[in-house]
């Protein structure tokens, strides 16, 4: 059968299936749901499991990384760990065309399997990956700086959910009809006019995933598997001072499409040398049909405007803000805030950055407190999760680029410091550069420094003449320079409401009155959109339809019965 | 409430609920349906419906169309009709600025108003357009050339049915997952984290509509209907020559809007005097975030390279294909190629433009057919329905523009010619120009001719070495300038899966061995795909997911519960 959408499914497909049918779910009901555990306890994974893996993972290094597909013969190593440890990963150095040749040739065979072995096939790569989650979670640990428990959450069971949902999108959309139907249409007194149609699943072609620095399985894997899922290859070109994840990634997406009969090669690593600017190169070759980023706006501005031949996903930078208006728990506010700001020193692409407070300050449950109140409240949160510098560094990690350390400086003058970044003494790894967050005060009409991203352990508490005039800055920053968080704190409904309309004209998601265990810059997957493509900061979201419909096309055939 | 989608949809929605629900079903399967009775029969929409629609399409003439939408006070009045008749209706010209402001005012009220509401508006604005069908049969008649059934059919009932498809694909997109969902995940022994998410369907601003000049409902109402059913405001700039179709559509879309309690300029006409260029101002005017446009590759891969600040969806030229191999009906296969050749003298984005045929003929149920036969066989079919003009002119209508007759008078030249196109004598309208399709042989080496589109009745039939030529030369032509429509015939079963596996490459529908009262040309709602967006005649499809899934986006806001 031609395009094999009426074959049977692989195995896989079946053991896979009610995993499945749960995600389906899932994403029509958007309540709380979870593939993978996010607990490392050993009570979940097994007494050996994180020793294994620590082993898994020291056993690349300083090594050739094995990965078997075609290439030059040439390696490179390109990372150095935030934490100081040695890495001297080697990774093939592959030939663009070699590339492009090789991602096509398995294209054919994989179309042609269908949407439910396809599925199948990515669901036992997930399954595969998890298996291997201790392992992945120390390769992005020591690869982004991010602290163990975070590096094995947001790195590997929150990535992989994030991918399940992907697919579960991905194939409900090609799913939505049969892949055959019958026509018949009544043609008055004659017969009626028969025909079977059959709907094929075509992909689009190449597909690019380029990975970041900070986040580089959490980011890549929604785009890896929905391009994947839809019967594209899939070339991953990693961020170079984050390979390892993403090569970890490959080898047991390989390591499955091979068992599962398909061309290894239609998922393929991608590994730079320094300075060869190969993200552009794939992303402008005409075989490429879809490229995911996660990264600068600069750049991802770049591959929207020349990425031409392609639909590309983007999710860029922000500036991710609060609006403080009032609260009935200042002291869960100023903790859950505090938490926020702390979490991977404020390397998260939803980090808060701008926190608008009335210069008259706020009515809280304590009383009025005044504006220097609130801003050194935050700083005083801050400062208690950082006090102990053994505690500290498993909240904030270490960081991961000397951008990071540049703006730290630079911030010192632009406005009255209220809390001072401090350099900490991290207790396992004394090469590891670890920096607590700073926070400025500004006057409102500091927007030609807040308007604009500072990515890090940074943020601004600026004071305005109202809340009003917090929303109105708020709706312009937003529209202008985008974000990927917003939340507001109000006993008010009416400013909540007035908050949430806000949010609707500036197209980005709002979270209210944190004050316990959910903090603005985590979204759950299945349930939480991450991104909305509403506003700058990306023109995608994780996930919905719009995310997966044009990854492939439907291409019909027909004939008289 | 915000975004009001807990609100008790309008009364409009229960109306038509009946509907959407079985458009919904109809999508789900593809199967055959329709809402809309295609036959024009006084024994379907009454004695005095075609009488009534005449007389409301003659008083519209000579005068200023009643459009109450704010404007300039000046008239442009553009259109000649192919008929010869005079038109002389006199449209609003708008200021472009007045129309941006006018467009947004009732986005708010009409984004608040839900997916329920907005849907069951759209669908009564179809209703009310329907009721007017034979008034909009005969503006697509008058203004494009069509025959009037043939206008009747695919202007009104075919063009609705399109519009209904595509509200409910957007439909069904925005009403996935619920409007809201509570979330609660465990936490180990202490209580779970709970959440109230709401998920808001956020329009993404002002949307245009580029009308063509052949079929300016059929092709309009998919995108226009599409983006005002997701909440965006709708700017419809018509094609100079074919204004009234889209005026009168505008009107009974904003009548029901007004109706319902919504503002009436969510629907605007934007009417443009000779050598304006107004659809480039519009389209690339910041607050216009979606733009559909049907026409020339040209002006489409402008758009697409200019109106950078939306999402573009077009649907431009092509070069439509028969792939001819041998047949068991061979006179059905000559009198279906001539029909699909003489519909509307070509003027159909879907007209066949090339048919390969192997030099040294087919095998068929009447023997073997040199490559001669075949062509002059096709061309025999033509002359055959063109024969008597009282009948050709119901099947030919008049030519739409100077352009057609530039391209006959051209073809001449560049080939043998089998059949030459004649000038008809319209046995109502002494001033129509009619004229019947032209048929020219040329060689497998001419693809500097045959490889570009002739729109317009123009067909090539190729000789080829071999069907496996025949194939190449398909896949690399509608591979590098597109297709819309593609056939094949065949009774060699090997044959039909290489073409079909050719069509998939290539990225077009094909139809198999079309010898009945199914033509290629022509696409059934509900159940064909009508361009596949996965070659170079469109980046889109109607109707599929990825038509929809981009107009709108999903804000979101939690707090705890």
């Amino acid at each position: 059968m031609m395009g094999g959408m009426t074959e049977t499914p692989h195995p896989m497909y079946d053991l896979h299936a009610k995993t499945l049918e749960r995600a389906l779910a899932a994403i029509a009901d958007r309540g709380y749901w979870s593939a993978y555990p996010e607990s490392p306890s050993p009570k979940v994974y097994g007494e050996t499991a994180a020793a294994d893996g620590r082993a898994a993972f020291d056993a690349y290094l300083g090594k050739d990384f094995p990965l078997d597909q075609p290439g030059t013969g040439d390696r490179v190593a390109t990372e150095s760990s935030p934490f100081g440890v040695d890495l001297n990963v080697a990774y093939p150095h592959a030939d663009v065309d070699t590339l492009m040749a090789a991602a096509r040739a398995g294209m054919p065979a994989w179309r042609d399997a269908g949407p439910d072995t396809r599925a199948g096939v990515c669901l036992e790569i997930l399954d595969r990956l998890h298996k291997h989650v201790f392992e992945l979670a120390n390769a992005v640990h020591f690869t982004t700086g991010q602290a163990f428990v975070m590096a094995f959450q947001a790195g590997g069971p929150h990535a992989l959910d994030r991918a399940l949902e992907a697919v579960a999108y991905a194939y409900a959309e090609m799913t939505r009809h049969p892949a055959k139907a019958e026509w018949e249409k009544p043609a008055g007194k004659g017969d009626p006019l028969r025909m079977s149609k059959t709907f094929h699943v075509v992909p689009r072609g190449v597909a690019l995933v380029v990975g970041c620095n900070t986040f580089p399985t959490w980011n890549s894997y929604p785009g890896l598997f929905a391009s994947l899922v839809t019967g594209n290859p899939v070339i991953v070109k990693p961020h170079p001072r984050a390979v390892l994840p993403l090569a970890v990634t490959v080898r047991y997406a390989r390591e499955v499409l091979a068992e599962a009969g398909f061309d290894p090669n239609l998922v393929l690593l991608a590994a730079e040398a320094p300075g060869e600017k190969l993200a552009s190169v794939l992303a402008t070759r005409p075989e490429v049909r879809i490229v995911d980023f996660t990264g600068s706006t600069e750049y991802g501005d770049w591959l929207e405007a020349n990425a031409r031949q392609a639909v590309v996903y983007t999710e860029k930078a922000g500036v991710n803000t609060i609006v403080v208006d009032s609260t009935d728990d200042f002291a869960g506010m100023l903790r859950n805030i505090g938490f926020s700001l702390t979490l991977y020193s404020g390397q998260m692409c939803t980090t808060p950055q701008n926190i608008l407070v009335p210069a008259g300050g706020i009515t809280t449950d304590e009383g009025h407190k005044s504006f220097d109140e609130v801003a050194s409240g935050i700083a005083a949160a801050v400062g208690k999760l950082t006090g102990d510098p053994a505690r500290a560094v498993e909240l904030t990690g270490a960081i991961a680029n000397d951008g990071v350390l540049r703006r730290l400086d630079e911030v010192k003058s632009v406005g009255e410091v209220v809390l001072d970044s401090r350099e900490l003494d991290h207790p396992s790894y004394d090469k590891a550069i670890v920096r607590t967050p700073t926070v400025v005060k500004l006057p409102a009409d500091a927007e030609g420094t807040y308007g604009s991203e500072w990515f890090g352990p940074i943020s601004f508490v600026i004071a305005t003449d109202s809340t009003d005039q917090s929303l109105e800055i708020f709706r312009k920053t937003v529209g202008a320079k985008g974000a990927l968080t917003a939340s507001v704190y109000s006993t008010d409904a009416g400013v909540l409401d007035e908050a949430e309309e806000a949010a609707l004209e500036a197209g980005v998601h709002l979270s209210c009155n944190l004050t316990g265990g959910v903090f603005v810059n985590q979204s759950a997957a299945f349930s939480d959109f991450h991104a909305s493509g509403a506003n700058p900061a990306a023109n995608a979201s994780l996930t919905d339809g719009a995310y997966v419909a044009g990854r492939f096309r439907i291409v019909q055939s027909r004939r008289h019965v």
